[in-house]
């Protein structure tokens, strides 16, 4: 009798998509993980006598795929959500999102909204994000309490107050956060200038040079709207892409998040500077930003992934819907139905969040080596009935809902919908609680 | 002490979400449900000092709404979801669909394909919808075994055969299922040609005058992609809109399912005749259609209701998501994010259903009289934490899965996510063993 190899977890009786280069799909499969990373991944048969497992997780059929990957959030903006829709995004950040910033947010309102943001993230298969708030500190506490992989970065706006003092300020809690989770491998640390309008061209260039310096990655909202392209142009004489691209911000770390109103030229500087784009469907559309040009962008070669954007614009966290709208805003705005094909769509959720975020060689999608982020979805349900297809039910049937487990950097931190990492009822009692303050103020 | 009238149900502890005139809500409320009818409806302390129940479901906080109105659906195609995605619809039509209906269309697979359709819209709060496929005997007896509220339609195409045999069959059909129905208040049958470039002028009109004889509704697909729109205007001189009108067959008892491509005298015809919409945004995207110019419609006062389509062609029957895309493609394709208003949403789910199936003083809302046709939602859920307005969570944040327990016409047909009324499982089996003919074929 053949020794067989003990190994921590074996997820079998799964359809294993694996979106590798070659979008492998195995049946009858399974994926066998050691501490944080994929140990081996084939038919159940052939790892049944290969290994033996301290746990086994049976996918029951299910399909088992890499964790989704959210390139563009911010958690805590969780507990305002539903409090202002269906107004335009100038009057909705200046009249009603700022002002009950500057009132709400604080240490407190950063850690419960972020851990709320988490759990509603964990629950629908999203297992990779990159965050952009304030409070980051907090954010970061949720996210190492929650078991996630996290981009955390301090949000900068320079526009109100002095900007060497903000510049100060912000800089240092980003070394804070840096030294902190030096040592983590989950959590990493990113410079978040807000935008090109927010942030004036001194702090946008300081900024760059301090990423630049610890080799970090550069977040920005781009080209999100059309007043924004043009208040840039009138004020600059150029795009809002040329404006940064000037200015020398744009790189292959460099991670552009709507980029929506895209000249030809633009597009051509960010293929040229490898910038990546987090496409945000959800968000342009309940805002009337637009539908950013993601055929263009694909034909051109450059890396477009998929965020959410905040819940208080989109107004929730599932990237299987954000998947759906994605490939729908794509097809009814050309015209053109074969745009955003399926599998480009699970693509853009996986392994192109992965590359956006430098992480293609470790997490975005299920090869020997990798790391273990990946989740189990339960197929047995009547929606997701009969398959022909398995990318085009992920995109077009599926919902967050239907992720049983989530499983990340080896650790399991959902399972049959439960969260294991932390107290769930806690985080919605708190929630409320917030919320109550601000309903009454 | 009073004596406490007893009745059958009452749903307490709910966030009574009415969809009545005054859109009232009421917070601790209950709803009386007495046979079919709802009796009472009030906070749950008035509602427990004058009724005693049979039975009391506790909807532990969660939103306690109308079921949702589906104007538009062809059940049994949820046996090719996800069979031919990311073409366009008379590709999708001419090369996959009718051949695959041709070859694999008859009364079994109407009759499982029309059970896993209604397992879904169960499961996702759907508690009315309007049907049009074939062989739809079938599909009446799977409504009548899962206990939901039907309009079920023979769909008629002229185009391929004799024209009056064709009218002749179905006719024939149409006046049996009437004869079987006729003392059956869930299930109300109705004349359905599928579109005007597919069913003969001569057709059309016949099926309107049957359609007046019998008093039933006539639904007919209506200028869904541009190619339908330029085809008519190049055979008959005018717009799909404005040769239906010429013909005769647009009055108030007209469901005209899409209506994307129309111009300005087209809505004018739609408001002056009465004709009720079913918007269906998610199909319209998925085969590039276009966007129906819903904002217009309101302003004019068409009545706009919601529909899924088949889920060859959306690819899920989730009204959730629908009322979703709904708002969010009105915005982004008008640029205005006032349109669309998450308020208005709700109402073409519910009360808007209603009035395009004439049932308006029956479903819809919940007031007293009205049939109790209700769902409760699940609101402990983190994506639907905190709660600031009940109707963008609905639109915004909710989805299918979060129904818990639906009620039609006074009867539990779902509770904590189980269907009451058949066999789930041999629905998904039967569906399968369906589709892995359809795959080796």
């Amino acid at each position: 009798m053949n020794k067989k190899k003990l190994v921590d977890i074996i997820v079998n009786n799964a359809v294993v998509l694996t979106i590798n280069e070659s979008d492998d799909i195995i049946k009858d499969g399974s994926v066998v993980i050691q501490a944080d990373r994929i140990l081996d991944i084939g038919k159940n048969i052939d790892i049944n006598e290969k290994y033996q497992a301290k746990r086994k997780i049976n996918a029951r059929g299910g399909v088992v795929m890499p964790g989704l990957v959210n390139t563009h959030t911010h958690l805590a903006m969780s507990l305002f959500r539903g409090m202002a829709d269906d107004l335009p995004l100038d009057k909705w950040l200046s009249e009603h999102l700022f002002p009950a910033e500057k009132k709400f947010v604080d240490e407190e309102f950063s850690y419960w909204g972020s851990k709320l943001a988490l759990s509603e993230m964990m629950l629908s298969g999203t297992t990779t994000f990159c965050d952009m708030y304030f409070f980051e500190k907090e954010a970061g506490q949720a996210t190492k309490e929650a078991g996630m992989r996290g981009f955390i970065g301090e949000g900068v706006v320079s526009e109100f107050g002095d900007e060497d003092e903000i510049f100060y300020n912000k800089i240092k809690l980003t070394a804070e956060l840096l030294e902190k989770y030096k040592k983590n491998t989950l959590i990493s640390i990113v410079v978040e200038p807000h935008s090109c309008y927010t942030c004036s061209k001194k702090i946008l260039i300081k900024l760059k040079e301090y990423a630049k310096e610890n080799n970090l990655l550069y977040i920005i909202h781009l080209a999100e709207t059309k007043k924004e392209f043009d208040d840039v142009k009138k004020k600059f004489g150029v795009s809002p892409v040329e404006y940064l691209d000037k200015i020398k911000v744009l790189d292959e770390k460099t991670l552009a998040a709507h980029c929506v109103w895209l000249n030809d030229n633009d597009i051509e500087i960010l293929r040229q500077r490898n910038v990546k784009v987090s496409h945000c469907p959800k968000s342009n559309m309940k805002l009337a930003s637009g539908a950013a040009p993601i055929g263009k962008l694909f034909e051109k070669g450059v890396v477009v992934s998929l965020g959410t954007d905040g819940s208080a614009s989109n107004n929730n966290l599932d990237m299987f819907s954000e998947m759906d709208y994605a490939a729908k805003l794509a097809k009814v705005t050309t015209l053109n139905p074969e745009v955003a094909k399926a599998k480009e769509v699970v693509r853009m959720a996986t392994i192109n969040g992965a590359k956006a975020l430098g992480m293609e060689n470790e997490i975005g999608s299920l090869e020997l080596g990798k790391k273990a982020d990946l989740i189990i979805l339960d197929f047995n349900k009547p929606h997701l009935v009969p398959v022909y297809d398995y990318y085009s039910h992920l995109v077009y049937c599926a919902s967050g809902s239907d992720v049983e487990t989530s499983i990340i950097n080896g650790k399991v931190i959902l399972e049959n919908r439960k969260i294991k990492t932390f107290n769930l009822e806690e985080t919605i009692e708190k929630s409320n609680s917030i919320a109550e303050k601000i309903k009454t103020a």
